[in-house]
C-alpha cells in the first residue's frame, strides 16, 4: 500500500481532507489561509482569512469579509484570488487559484444569522478597515449585516507540494476534472 | 509601562524582532513567509518561501529562488512582492509591501558558497520547477549555481495587525521614515 503523498489521487484527497479539517478545527493551519489578490494599482496583496466553507463537489471554498475592506476593492477590479496554506505537520503546501464571486445583502442573510453575536462585530467596523485613526482604539465595531460579504472562491487549479524525504508536486485542474499531473518541484 | 502592541514604536520593534527570529529559528512562522506576486497574465500567486536575510537599517528582507521558478517569471514582469507572516503565538500578522530586485550570477556567489551542500540542490532542479513530469520523482536535483537567485525585497510599507483582547492595526511607510500610523482594523 502506498502513502497518501505517493499517488495523484492520494494527494488530491489529502487536499480536501485538509480543507475540511480547517473548517472543523480552529487551531489547524488550514483554518487560516493566506488570501492573495491584485490591488487596483497592480500590487500583490496578501492577508490572513478564516476558511468558512469548503464544497468538495463544486470545488469551491468560501471566506467572509467586510464589504469595505481592501480585498473587496481589489476583487471588484480583478476577481481572482490565490489561497495558500502551509501545514508544517504534514509538510504540505496547498495553493488554490480561484475566481471569486462576492455575495452580500439578502443572499447571505441566512449565513449572517448563523454567526455568533460576538463574531458579527467583525463585519461593520467604523471607520472602514484600513482607514487612518488618531489612536489605536479609535474605532467602533458594529454588527452590521449590510457590510457582510461572502467570497465564493471557485477553484481553477490546485497546486500541491509535499516536502517529504522526496519532494513531490502535483497540479489538478477543473478543466480536466481534477485528474492531476506531476510537476517538477 | 505599556505592552509592546500598545504603541506604534513597540509594534514596529516587534515586527523586526519577529523577522530576526525567523532568521535564527527554523521552527518560527516568520521563517516561512508567504510570498505573493502577480503573474504575467495578471493572476495573484502565493507560495511559501524561506526567509534568508533581514536588514533592519535598510528595510530589506531577502529570500532565495531558483532562477527558472514561476515567481521569477512574474517578478520580471511586475517586480513587486507582498510578504505575509501570521504568527499564532503572538496573534500577529505582518504584511510587507516590497519592490524586488533579482540578483544572480557572480554577485551572489559568496552567498551560494555559504549554503550547505545538501541545500544547494534546491537550486537547479531539472526539468525546471513547475514543468510536467511523467512520474512524481522524474526529476534530478543539481547543485547548480547559475540558477541560484537572491530576491532583495525593499520594503515600501509594513502593515501590522495584533489580534489581542482589542485589535490593533498599524502601518509604517518608508516615505515617512517608518513613523507609523494607526489604522482601523
Amino acid at each position: 500500500m502506498s502513502n497518501w503523498f505517493e499517488t495523484l489521487e492520494g494527494l488530491h484527497i489529502q487536499v480536501w481532507d485538509t480543507l475540511i479539517q480547517g473548517l472543523v478545527d480552529a487551531g489547524h493551519p488550514a483554518r487560516r489561509p493566506t488570501f492573495a489578490t491584485v490591488s487596483p494599482d497592480n500590487w500583490p496583496e496578501a492577508r490572513t482569512v478564516v476558511l468558512r466553507g469548503s464544497d468538495t463537489e463544486a470545488g469551491i471554498v468560501s471566506v467572509y469579509s467586510d464589504l469595505h475592506s481592501d480585498k473587496i476593492r481589489s476583487l471588484k477590479k480583478n476577481p481572482r484570488a490565490a489561497l495558500h496554506i502551509w501545514d508544517p505537520a504534514q509538510a504540505l503546501q496547498i495553493r488554490l487559484k480561484t475566481e471569486v464571486t462576492i455575495a452580500s445583502g439578502p443572499a447571505v442573510r441566512p449565513l449572517w444569522e448563523n454567526i455568533p453575536a460576538q463574531s458579527r462585530q467583525s463585519y461593520g467596523v467604523s471607520p472602514a478597515p484600513g482607514r487612518p485613526i488618531p489612536d489605536a482604539l479609535d474605532y467602533i465595531k458594529n454588527a452590521y449585516p449590510d457590510t457582510f460579504a461572502v467570497l465564493h472562491c471557485r477553484i481553477i487549479t490546485i497546486d500541491v507540494v509535499h516536502l517529504g524525504d522526496d519532494h513531490r508536486r502535483a497540479s489538478y485542474s477543473r478543466s480536466d476534472d481534477w485528474a492531476g499531473k506531476w510537476l517538477s518541484p
